[in-house]
């Protein structure tokens, strides 16, 4: 860090919802804002966790808040995804997920039940995922104020042994893997708001996705250039990310990618794509060519696998840019998300 | 962590203002609802940073909220707030802080210049405190929802060479010895939320305070048995936590605890005890007896320790107890904070 003033590229005037719904505007917000006076002239491409040194070993620590409404939901809750967001912001960092901090900001005058009911989620998950929790803060604030609560989950870890993510790494001829449906988790979320007049079958993917992570690993480990969970802002920024990060164009199989109907259904009501719908159980992973197949078997037979597939390769052109071939043989630019249709699903 | 259920002896059907406080109620969520469910059986005395093994070396981790009303207030800021807190639970956890990861709950409709001030805030006392942040995530909420900002700061660090605390290991014999005059956070805070008909010229104490430990830890390390920044609930709760924890009695010279005159009239106008009062750059250090003399020698040659001080003594009578020794003789027990008569404080 130094002491000169860096010259800020971010120029809005006020912070709106859609700074925090991780397209576009998030990404204005980050590199404009927080990275230039925070994180150093030159942090590099940005992942979901830090690796760094300490005490001469290298660890991996991450830090998540968790504001999403409503704290429960079928499939899960704010607790467990709590839990699981951060262990997977690990894990695709390339990160066995070893402790986890947790804090509260709870509102005065919430049920116990309601709290006990998430603390109870959160050990359920930890043990699910072979975490522990090793310690917490609790702050209250005055009745609404924070929405029952919030929780912000910290989580440190070791690297997985083999394993090296670096977006500029990417090159063409890879291929990009996804771990199983799409948008599963964004659109329960917003049929459990209530305000639409839709119902379906759905519910939230949250889960750890470290198994999936470490089968991965152990097929394909020294071809694994990136990876990624698509939560806030979906496949679309993802990738878009990455394509920002190494310059590459990455090519699409939009038939290839998964998708519940009902997730298809609610989308054309609404006018979403689902590529740009979050997910909590989910991941993306580029990997060398030679690796792809072996790495694509052993997501497929791992537990919660079944349905890995490969959605798409990269390519040199057009830079910068994921393209889309649709399934009657066009092709569309597949966009970040920009503005927010659906806030605080994490 | 087990599947067994375990009994939970928190009672209370509501979450209130005083849970998140720090004192006698956040104690009773804390042990009787959180650590029972998160942290396993016998989590054993809990401080304020968490020491694990993480790929063959121990690291230090912590994670606090901070929630503090007014944004900004004389002598600092929550962003300044979030750093200091963090390298100070490491301090007393015997750690140095390396790097910390930084979560933001933001209010939409917040001005981005006053969000940019806390970057600055953040970014200035990091690089006084010689601690790299290492990442970030950010979302935001609704107007109304967060006043301004929360800010949540993970922090990882490495022990302290030759530094061992452990509540336990406190004896009869041993010095308590205090960095410098109490109270003067929560006064300021109290005083700039412009409820009270007062003035005062007083600022937050907030700072880091490694440098203070690193001298003691230099002069005393061995002799070093428990160390605490008593912030929330203030000395009185820090060291009642301690008696708790370690079962003896802790005899303090009420008129050697130094307190601003402005300190201490306004606690005498409402009613507060100025050991009850907030502090945020100041630690309390039990050693042992042979220590305390090179200990408390070393804190006041240090810079910004001038005003540290020898303020009580560790007896076998009464058990789990402190008692305070007034100017005029006499003897009284001195309680851990209840209710919360001072919210959000930081």
């Amino acid at each position: 860090m130094s002491t000169a003033v860096p010259r800020l590229r971010f120029r809005d005037a006020r912070i709106e919802m859609a700074h925090g719904a991780g397209g576009k505007a998030s990404r204005r917000l980050v590199e404009g804002l927080f990275a230039p006076l925070l994180l150093g002239a030159s942090p590099g491409p940005l992942g979901d966790a830090a690796h760094v040194s300490c005490n001469g070993s290298r660890i991996a620590i991450t830090a998540d808040s968790f504001v999403v409404r409503p704290l429960r939901f079928p499939g899960g809750s704010i607790g467990e995804l709590a839990v699981n967001g951060t262990v997977n912001d690990l894990a695709v960092s390339g990160a066995k997920a070893e402790a986890l901090v947790v804090t509260w900001v709870i509102e005065a005058g919430l049920a116990t039940e309601t709290l006990e009911a998430e603390v109870r989620a959160m050990a359920a998950a930890a043990e699910r995922a072979g975490v522990m929790i090793a310690g917490g803060d609790t702050k209250v604030v005055e009745h609404g104020k924070a929405d029952g609560m919030y929780i912000t989950m910290a989580g440190f870890g070791q690297p997985i042994a083999g394993v090296s993510i670096a977006p500029r790494s990417v090159q063409p001829g890879d291929k990009v893997l996804l771990s199983g449906p799409v948008g599963d988790h964004g659109i329960t979320i917003l049929l459990a708001r209530g305000e639409l007049d839709l119902e379906a079958d759905l519910r939230s993917d949250t889960r750890s996705v470290l198994p999936l992570v470490t089968a991965l690993a152990a097929a394909a480990g020294p071809g694994i250039r990136w990876m990624r969970d698509p939560t806030r802002g979906g496949v679309a920024t993802a990738l878009n990310e990455l394509a920002r990060d190494c310059g590459a164009g990455i090519h699409l199989l939009e038939a290839a990618i998964p998708v519940h109907d009902c997730v298809r259904g609610a989308c054309e009501l609404l006018g979403l794509d689902p590529l740009h719908i979050a997910n909590e159980g989910q991941f993306l992973a580029v990997v060398a060519p030679e690796y792809a197949e072996a790495g694509l078997a052993a997501l497929r037979e791992a537990p919660g696998g079944a349905e890995a597939t490969l959605i798409g390769e990269v390519h040199g052109e057009p830079p910068a840019t994921v393209l889309g071939t649709t399934g009657y043989g066009g092709t569309r630019v597949i966009d970040m998300l920009v503005g927010d249709p659906l806030p605080r699903i994490c």
